[in-house]
């Protein structure tokens, strides 16, 4: 055991940990003899267990000191645990339907012990990929990004509140870091870690690389994404850190959690649902032509913006003479002013969530990180020509997304026939 | 004494802490038998002692636990002396020549011992009242605000160092909010503490609390003070935090510093120039109407902004390859980009000094705590005047800040005759 009291954990020391840990014991009827114990870690940065005993089950998460895909060669600080437990807690206290329940942490070994998110889940992005619907996804993911954001934010936390908890996340710094490197800098750049379809796509990596006016907008985003203290963001909202079944969505890993700017999380889900969008015409086959898949997901992109707008400002007009200090009862309850304010904050997120929501698509093109919904594409140049679409509508909407005035706006440019 | 250590010096005490503290009882070479000891806190927080020995002499400053000009009805933490000193050695450190030395602080007793910033020194709006000119004035505060700013932001750190000095600085949250009201709030809404020259100006100051636009311009503000950390700002550089003489410029005061926006600094030097410009037909006389010190100050005013445009971008060119993060060389370091993003770096930051700097001549018209360079103008009905037309031009700063395409410009504004 290292000196600060981590060690990792395996199945057999796993099992230790758990007869030692009253409250997961307890989850089990302190019972051991026939648990299920089963590694399922499939994402890049750490161990997860599914334990399931024969009176309760949960998930083990393990943050290691780097980069798990990676491997040692690249060290990520561990104590993203703390933050990712920290921030389930809060998003499980504002937003209790989509977020599972933690039930012990263990800052020392950087252990989550949560619920296990029981089949019939799955990751949103392989049911995007599978071409299923869920026709409850943008009320829940709305709902989820509305209360989450709002009562982050200054429109209801007072500015001690809310100077205590960013300084507390300036913590998470190295997560930060990582976001900053993957999605503003490398696809940018030269980058080891950079790759993409070739030989089909290396003309349009080189462009991205070569694009002025696309760099000087990605770097107001960064700007913003390093200095904009708006909100407790999730920072890493992607399909892949959502499960769901046709009647729940639960949101999940939020390790990548600090004090940024809220189109950051709309923009990674909005974004990702776009590059789903521009993949399923390499999933169609002869048993299914995916058209009607496709106008499920523009709808849900439509929707999803259209029922955060609703929702969140309406938690605004809730609590507007509650405690939060950006915008004072005394100053701004009249109602003209009132509407003028809501307006051009939702405008602003509106043009933030876009441009974040393109950025997020270029780095899963030619960055270090890809998606499984082109992943998964088998043949090279369908592949390719699928990226490329998606790729050459992200740069539209990164450096044009002023100009768009609505989300129906956005879905008639992605529909547009790309050159 | 309280039990975290803290005790209100008098001169008598003051006499046995300089004995009992080396590095201040070196400086007066150990001779205590004819001192001098003068309290000078005029200003509206602290006390301040001026010590002068025989063989050296320095300033003592002891910051209380409420806001000394209003009283202990008005509290205020005395942890403000901890940031004043820490943010004193920052500038000194990046900004020797414009910032006074600290020989000691004692962050239980809040005393912070530092220069002596000696005659003939004098507080620089006290200079703009008498009509000096100080030739190198907008040479010096160009340098020290280029400084402090650039060498704090990402421009130069990485994000590492910037969060990591963002969560200190979050710290001092209660000066933070303390502007929060008195610059974003109380001028635009009825408080006890807001006063104006009545009855001369109760219809202005009843227009500034109806005036919609304005209170969304000054929202937008306000969410850039709270939420933006672009760089540690000293956060109270108005003219009274300067003291001059025709060869020397030093900044005090920092006890507001925090990392918020570099606006707040610029345009807190410009707008309170502008507000001196705006009260010189007050001080005109017989002898001297005034008119050749209204031009000086307009070329101080266009001189700054211009010199500390020059400084700061030649502070970026000549760190393009250093530090920071915001740009990395890797992607920006092509000579048109380079300069597309400078240009739009400084485009922003420039709107957000006049923006600032609006706000702060609006709040010292009919906000809590005004200018000498107004309140010196006897003649209620002539002071009116003067404030009328500084708040009108204010006004219009705020509101249509983003047309102006210059500081000439600007200074255009200034001269032209208000309705």
């Amino acid at each position: 055991m290292a000196s600060d009291g981590f060690r990792p954990l395996d199945e057999k020391s796993l099992l230790e940990y758990l007869k030692a840990t009253p409250v997961l014991a307890e989850k089990l009827g302190n019972q051991f003899e026939d648990l299920q114990i089963k590694e399922v870690g499939d994402g890049n940065l750490n161990f997860v267990y599914i334990v399931v005993g024969r009176s309760g089950s949960f998930v083990i998460k393990q943050a290691l000191p780097y980069i798990r895909c990676i491997g040692e060669s690249w060290p990520m600080t561990k104590e993203r645990a703390y933050f990712e437990a920290r921030t389930l807690r809060e998003h499980r206290r504002v937003c209790p339907d989509q977020t599972p329940e933690v039930y012990h942490f263990d800052r020392a070994m950087c252990v989550i012990g949560m619920r296990y998110i029981e089949p019939p889940h799955i990751i949103l992005r392989k049911g995007l990929i599978a071409g299923k619907e869920y026709p409850l996804l943008a009320e829940h993911m709305s709902d989820f990004m509305a209360k989450t954001l709002f009562f982050s934010s200054l429109l209801y936390l007072t500015t001690t509140e809310h100077k205590h908890a960013v300084a507390e996340f300036c913590g998470n710094v190295e997560l930060c870091r990582l976001t900053e490197q993957v999605v503003f800098s490398d696809p940018y750049k030269v980058s080891q870690y950079n790759h993409w379809t070739s030989p089909y796509l290396d003309s349009d990596a080189e462009a991205v690389r070569q694009d002025n006016i696309l760099k000087l907008e990605v770097a107001e985003l960064k700007s913003k994404f390093c200095e904009r203290t708006q909100a407790l963001i999730h920072g890493d909202l992607h399909t892949g850190s959502i499960m769901v079944t046709s009647k729940s969505t639960q949101v999940i890993d939020p390790e990548f959690s600090f004090y940024g700017p809220m189109g950051f999380d709309v923009g990674a889900f909005i974004g990702n649902l776009i590059l789903a969008y521009f993949a399923q015409d390499g999933h169609a086959n002869e048993g299914n032509d995916r058209k009607e898949y496709k106008l499920w997901i523009l709808k849900t992109i439509e929707e999803t913006w259209n029922l955060f707008h609703k929702k969140f400002t309406a938690l605004w007009d809730e609590h507007k003479d509650g405690p939060g200090e950006a915008y004072l009862p005394e100053i701004y309850n009249n109602a003209e002013l009132h509407l003028l304010a809501k307006q051009k904050y939702m405008e602003d997120l509106f043009h933030d969530s876009l441009g974040f929501g393109a950025a997020k698509m270029i780095r899963r093109i030619v960055g270090v990180a890809h998606v499984e919904d082109f992943e998964s594409i088998a043949e090279p140049e369908k592949r390719a020509n699928c990226e490329r679409q998606a790729l050459t509508f992200a740069k539209l909407l990164l450096k044009e997304r002023r100009r768009f005035k609505s989300i129906g706006e956005v879905v008639s440019a992605i529909q547009q026939p790309k050159p």
